[in-house]
């Protein structure tokens, strides 16, 4: 459905631009038409075309959200070293998604993301070697397949709060997501047509939100309060439901579903070991001490099938929602991780 | 709003009786006319009346529930040694209940539980003092809330998996769990007239259990397995969904509503250590390892305001979901601990 929706535009996520990859089959069998790819990049390519960083995004987020969060001077993703790439995933709102198209949108799965990101730059951007492909949560599903599909072409995997393949409690958390927004009658099977609808659907997502990607200590210490809010059904309501309210409810869906879909060990006949096994990048995964939707005992074992990978654990109260970068030792530490993994070259020994 | 439902009867829960209790002006300021109780006895009344252990109701389960879990011969709470008394928390559908009351259900606080549980003891059984209350999860706020309320009358007080005064988090799941149930278009603003209304509403329900309340383990280890299962979603739909699916929606927001406001330091201006520093019973302290809605970390703390309390981490991997005593490990620790309790007089040195 066609859904006019002020939230998905420059004045919201900042500049971006739309790429035209064309048709793309999709793993489903179905070929999604004239699919468009809303990018933005920043810094430069050198000559030798070696530093290049792709970011993916994650669920609900944008490219605005991932470099606000992990790009910036000073940072180990420095625009005046890299040129990096951030692109926003299917059916994320910007580019070709559910609330752009008329009619049913096809199921898209992470391998679809995948392929046309590797269009966009080798065609758009002339680039056919990735110095870091760097994920968080669904954005570390596009990393991990990136490196098992192109080991070739990936130097560097970083990922953080996410996996190759996806975890039952995952696909649990997905329907529940998609049960709390199919739910709001407004919702009438997905056919709504203003921006206006499923708004119940969304507040209910956001108190989703705060049980599951928030951490304990949130609400144990009050964290909180330093975003100004009196009460924790203020930051509730005027943060978490504030940042959900205005998005688009078949985009949302989408992305769950693909999430809930996630396997790189498709390549390989279900096993995950060998399908990791592929990857020729240098490895570093990291998981949130505090994260209830990826803790580190479901990241790690995963990251460890990655050959030479190194995992870290990042010491941060925020939960899954650490990765907005909110506090600064949280940012602190992954900086740290990436910059010690873009100073590690591909096959060097790896302790 | 009456609505006759089959699961809440004696073929389903076992043998109960029904005690009028009278007229219960509740905190709230309303009265609740002609309260009863329905509860179930094991076990014989010494003639010293000193071997009395009381087991109130978590959410969603009945004395039924709670006596297959921890009542038995060769237990800790043995009828051959003790009078147990099973009662039904009131909006359990057991007993006055939102399903069998005409008209809006006020809103009832785990004190007026409390107060009616005593008013059965004292007029129905003639029963003063308690050698043990045992409560679990919800359980375990009534349980702390008559340590704090009745401090002369509690020798030992068990609480496992529960806090007495509610956490954030806490309120956050109370308020999903809600949603769930009022966002089917068939709950009707509580107005619903079958026993099948809400079923769409308590199969989302029975998702967020799975989420929330079963260990992570138990679906990284398919612990599921062993209920006989091909899939994790036919646990969830199997198991936990048909578990609730027969439940009543109103009942089930009324407990809802009651845990989100439990706090024994009502009683004492909000101090909540005033208040836990009131109770004299001797008292252990329980949570499990992996229960991520009452996890140790949180249950701890409260616990440890109690004078002289122990504390006990039960080592098992069905989180919330281990207290129906899924596992002969679990129950042994649990048992055990228990036992020890008592074995331990009030006011005895406590290490």
């Amino acid at each position: 459905m066609v859904v006019e929706n002020p939230y998905y535009t420059e004045a919201v996520h900042g500049p971006f631009q739309l790429a035209g990859i064309g048709d793309l089959e999709l793993e489903s069998g179905v070929t999604l038409s004239n699919v468009e790819l809303a990018y933005q990049t920043v810094g430069e390519l050198n000559p030798a075309k070696d530093n290049v960083v792709l970011i993916p995004t994650w669920f609900s987020g944008t490219h605005g959200v991932m470099r606000d969060a992990y790009v910036g001077a000073g940072r180990a993703l420095d625009p005046e070293k890299y040129f990096i790439v951030l692109v926003n995933q299917i059916g994320s709102g910007l580019g070709t998604s559910p609330h752009n198209r008329a009619g049913a949108f096809p199921l898209v799965s992470i391998g679809d993301d995948v392929v046309a990101q590797e269009r966009l730059l080798r065609d758009n951007l002339g680039v056919e070697r990735i110095a870091l492909v760097f994920g968080a949560s669904m954005g570390a599903m596009q990393a991990y397949e990136w490196a098992v599909r192109y080991p070739e072409r990936v130097e560097r995997l970083g990922v953080i709060a996410g996996t190759a393949r996806v975890l039952p409690r995952q696909i649990i958390w997905t329907q529940v997501m998609t049960d709390a927004l199919t739910s709001d009658v407004t919702y009438a099977n997905g056919d709504y047509v203003g921006a206006d609808a499923v708004k119940e659907g969304l507040s209910r997502l956001s108190w989703l939100f705060g049980l599951q990607l928030v951490g304990r200590e949130v609400w144990l210490k009050e964290h909180w309060r330093g975003f100004g809010f009196d009460s924790f059904q203020g930051f509730l309501s005027g943060f978490l439901g504030a940042s959900l309210a205005p998005m688009d409810a078949n985009d949302l869906i989408s992305q769950a579903s693909k999430w809930s879909r996630a396997d790189v060990s498709r390549h390989t006949d279900g096993d995950l070991a060998a399908a990791l096994g592929r990857v020729s990048a240098a490895t570093t995964v990291m998981a949130i001490r505090s994260d209830m939707m990826f803790p580190p005992v479901e990241v790690e074992p995963q990251g460890a099938l990655v050959p030479g990978s190194r995992f870290l654990e990042i010491d941060d109260d925020f939960g899954h929602a650490s990765l907005f970068g909110l506090t600064p030792s949280c940012n602190a530490q992954i900086d740290a991780a990436l910059g010690e993994l873009l100073e590690r070259d591909r096959g060097a020994a790896q302790p």
